[in-house]
């Protein structure tokens, strides 16, 4: 299939989602928000769970390259990021709740489709993946004291995640913003080797 | 209705939700449970929603009498006892498994019907709540350094519940003991003021 096919099917899945939620979405719907026949999106993909694990892989896709964007940029400055682009600014605030209770919905099929439950493990493992990673190269680099990467990027994943459940279920607005500032509190502040210590690592060598 | 039709009614619940998971559980799954017959159930409950929402309240009652008896406890130990209660073992694994899940899907009937939105908010702000509440006694204690008590509270609360997400729809077994872990290595360590610090505290005074 050609790329900017895909791309369009797509991009039209992510606004089909968010207009219409999960548990009622049709193929009919995407191929309306893709401009194209239902028939052309049943030759690229059988069947409406086939197209899904696709957008799964686009979105995972999608953050490798978000992400690698920014490997010029220093571990503690790569985490931060990733946390403000998972709290919902006053533009976003919409597409965050409409897409994020989508997304919530499609996770909740996880222990009954095999198919979803696969890829959404592996999108989960590799975004907890590359945030261990920066945390490794942080510490590889002297700015980050000794802990262990991967517990550390579960708690930064697994925060968000609820706090992201608690707004879209419960409507408490205010959590992914509250849980990011913990996250700064707890996690990142006490991540970088103050500077004193730092000196003292560098006179032992 | 007497005290101990109301606790047979809601351990039934409990169970049906364990066996029959949230989507399927009928009225009938919850008399089979009780050994009662549905026209009781009927009488005290006009409708399964109501019944889910008196489960739900029975649940924050049962948390609010459990936390209370460990108010003798110090506000480390109180802390580390509620995030080791949100970790299966063993023995408690399965119901873990079937209750978090059942739990979940209730939860996302929440942005669809008032009642449980209501009652679930209701119910993770009282638990939020007591968790701030031992973290500004162990400020006022001397024990805990100075941090925003609810701040901690959101985040230990929803690490621990994006925790049970991960586990109960993709199958990460190993994310609540994680997270439990870095909650201890980043919450709660943190918390305490070291001996130096405190000894220091009480020079000035």
């Amino acid at each position: 299939m050609p790329t900017d096919v895909h791309e369009t099917m797509m991009e039209a899945t992510y606004r089909a989602l968010c207009a219409n939620g999960f548990a009622s979405l049709t193929m009919q719907d995407i191929a309306d928000e893709a401009d194209k026949s239902t028939s052309l999106l049943h030759y690229h993909y059988d069947t409406k769970q086939d197209l899904l694990v696709a957008f799964l892989r686009y979105l995972i896709e999608r953050f490798e390259e978000r992400f690698e964007d920014t490997e010029d940029e220093g571990p503690e400055e790569r985490l931060r990021g990733f946390v403000s682009r998972m709290v919902p600014d006053d533009d976003g605030e919409d597409d965050y709740d409409r897409f994020g209770l989508a997304i919530m919905e499609l996770r909740m099929q996880a222990p009954y489709e095999d198919a979803y439950r696969e890829q959404l493990r592996t999108n989960e493992a590799v975004i907890r993946s590359r945030l261990a990673d920066v945390v490794r190269d942080g510490i590889e680099e002297g700015v980050f004291r000794e802990v262990d990467p991967d517990r550390t990027a579960r708690l930064v994943f697994d925060a968000l995640d609820g706090a992201r459940s608690e707004r879209v279920t419960v409507g408490a607005d205010e959590a992914p913003a509250e849980v990011a500032a913990a996250l700064d509190e707890f996690v990142f502040s006490s991540l970088l080797v103050a500077e004193g210590e730092a000196d003292e690592g560098d006179e032992t060598e």
